[in-house]
């Protein structure tokens, strides 16, 4: 588990600067759990600003939990610049699946903008990969189908890393596969905990030098944080402050002791 | 008090999809606690998205506290389907009274859309109804005159429910009229609490066999839960995770036990 | 110390509604710090809107941390209204050296409207003062030079009060020079305080004859309640509850008796 460990120490010691294009509901969260793991976080949305803050950003993360036009005509304008300059671009589509305005967003901004990885619960992860799929709101939803070939089958197909979170988070890049074991049921009555995965792993695919370890590093220490928060929680509202503690808080001995990653 | 205690329980079983359109302030709270009690959150606002995502909804929460005119041209897409469908639609008027423009809206809201209850502080209520209120920013404002009265004649006039909330809430339908005692003087010093009444009250509408039960079991649930919350506080800042936190860990039981429902 | 103490005497006592036109990622804490030091939040950005919330405030408020053109169209018509009725105008300039577009909104900001306070971190100061400045994101960024000359500066030639935050806050208003020594580091590593002292900032500027002491006085007020909240935080996420906490408890002789001001 050392090499997962290097990859927090390496955020903690570069603090990229992760631009975020997100939703309006859990930004706050998202901007707060990039500060808390070591990163610096940024929130800019309008064309007329976000080429330059790109320009200067190390990850750019998408988020389309709360879309309209405008905020779409921003992803792409800072896709291009990302793409340009070759820093990962994180894709959480939330709600696909949900609507077709949702869907329809998401595969565009895969055909437009060389993703680097694409995170989302098994409904949206399976309604990208054409599985039949249930996505309700933007609730986990769920798919059938084996997860692991589903999630193995788009990450070849795009040829990008695909995490689908869930109880284990499957994290693909074609021909690998890593599963992360780490995390709580309590994470998922907490809205945004899928957001902060999204900023978390912009951070560390900045800092790691392969991807797929970096996306992997991200969700064991999201994990571990939820773990220890939940011994102290008393339900989903003493969870969130407790959860940015023990991000804030977590070493990268603690990441190696208890990231419980698979290789496959 | 068994009949609210069953409302409860069935927003848990059913897990109803709120569909919220509303402020950039409180959305986070508002996403929280309707996860909290149990059912769905989703937001989205974009004329875009809203006519798919209102499709799969039980209850439509418009909440007007951060106004402009593409928010108000999706609560009107949105508002169209949810009639269409028969589902519960939540107005809170939030501000209507401080400005032309908020009042306006909610009048244009209230005669576009079949509104199912309309829940507003009592200055907010009192400018609704036509009668003197003061109304300062979102503040609690107030109004003068008797507010049971006046939340009648405004429940008559429109052919609604309406909830004017306050130290008692007042909610009725025309011919019916229950009050709420529940509740605590600190729930007024978190930004978002009426906010976040509304989207409780979008879940338990849902929920309900009887609307005018629904929102009163809404008002209770949310009361007992401050209640809770305020003796471990130390403040408005610890309140906000505590609450969240109680109303979370609300049984049917508690309800029956402690709501403080009074009939007319 | 007395001036200042009563000054937050005077918040608590006329509760000056505080109209806010700020970023999407920190607004909901701007709202509870407003509330938590006794003063009234309201936000509102539709052109459409503001004309009339700023003519019922005391006090108006522009960060421009998730700036758009519609929002920046809202601050100018909202600024107007607040020139003409004469009540302070609080900018704060989240950003500018980040990217142009943010630091020309910034100077059109400053260029169009009678600016009272301009509150940034040094590296934004610096920006506007045309010093070298080092701004990443919305990082804290950092100035080379005399950090009180380049605020001395800054103030004499805008004709306005400037405060650059830091470790000690300087507070210029051209010939009066304070400075804030209160505080904890603790501080940056949540997202939104410098947005929070933008806020109370704007309800101290509204209940001070003196607006220089007000200025001081609102720095002085959260930097004690930060201390007050790190001596019972375990870390970022449960600094928040309890910084949020203390401002509410925090009393005038609270401040009387902790402040460090030093009046150059």
């Amino acid at each position: 588990m050392q090499k997962y460990a290097k990859i927090l120490e390496s955020v903690r010691t570069t603090s990229p600067l992760v631009h975020q294009i997100t939703n309006y509901v859990t930004v706050n969260d998202c901007a707060n759990i990039t500060l808390c793991i070591g990163a610096s976080p940024v929130m800019s949305h309008a064309p007329e600003d976000v080429i330059d803050m790109t320009r200067i950003a190390s990850a750019l993360v998408l988020n389309i939990g709360t879309l309209d036009p405008k905020q779409i005509e921003g992803m792409l304008v800072a896709g291009r610049v990302a793409a340009d300059r070759n820093i990962p671009i994180i894709l959480d589509p939330v709600g696909a699946g949900a609507t077709p305005y949702r869907t329809k967003t998401a595969e565009m901004l895969i055909d437009e903008l060389p993703i680097t990885v694409i995170k989302g619960n098994a409904g949206e992860i399976g309604t990208l990969a054409g599985t039949a799929a249930t996505v309700r709101g933007v609730d986990s939803g769920s798919v059938s189908g084996d997860k692991k070939m589903i999630t193995q089958e788009l990450a070849k197909q795009l040829g990008c890393i695909v995490v689908m979170s869930g109880a284990e988070d499957i994290i693909c890049s074609g021909n690998r596969t890593l599963g992360v074991a780490n995390g709580v049921p309590l994470m998922g009555r907490l809205s945004g905990t899928g957001c902060m995965a999204a900023a978390v792993t912009g951070a560390f695919a900045a800092a790691a030098s392969d991807t797929l370890h970096g996306c992997a590093a991200a969700m064991a220490a999201l994990g571990i944080a939820g773990e220890k928060a939940a011994k102290i929680a008393r339900g989903p509202g003493s969870f969130k402050p407790a959860f940015l503690d023990a991000v804030a808080s977590l070493t990268p001995e603690d990441l190696e002791a208890s990231a419980k990653i698979i290789e496959y």
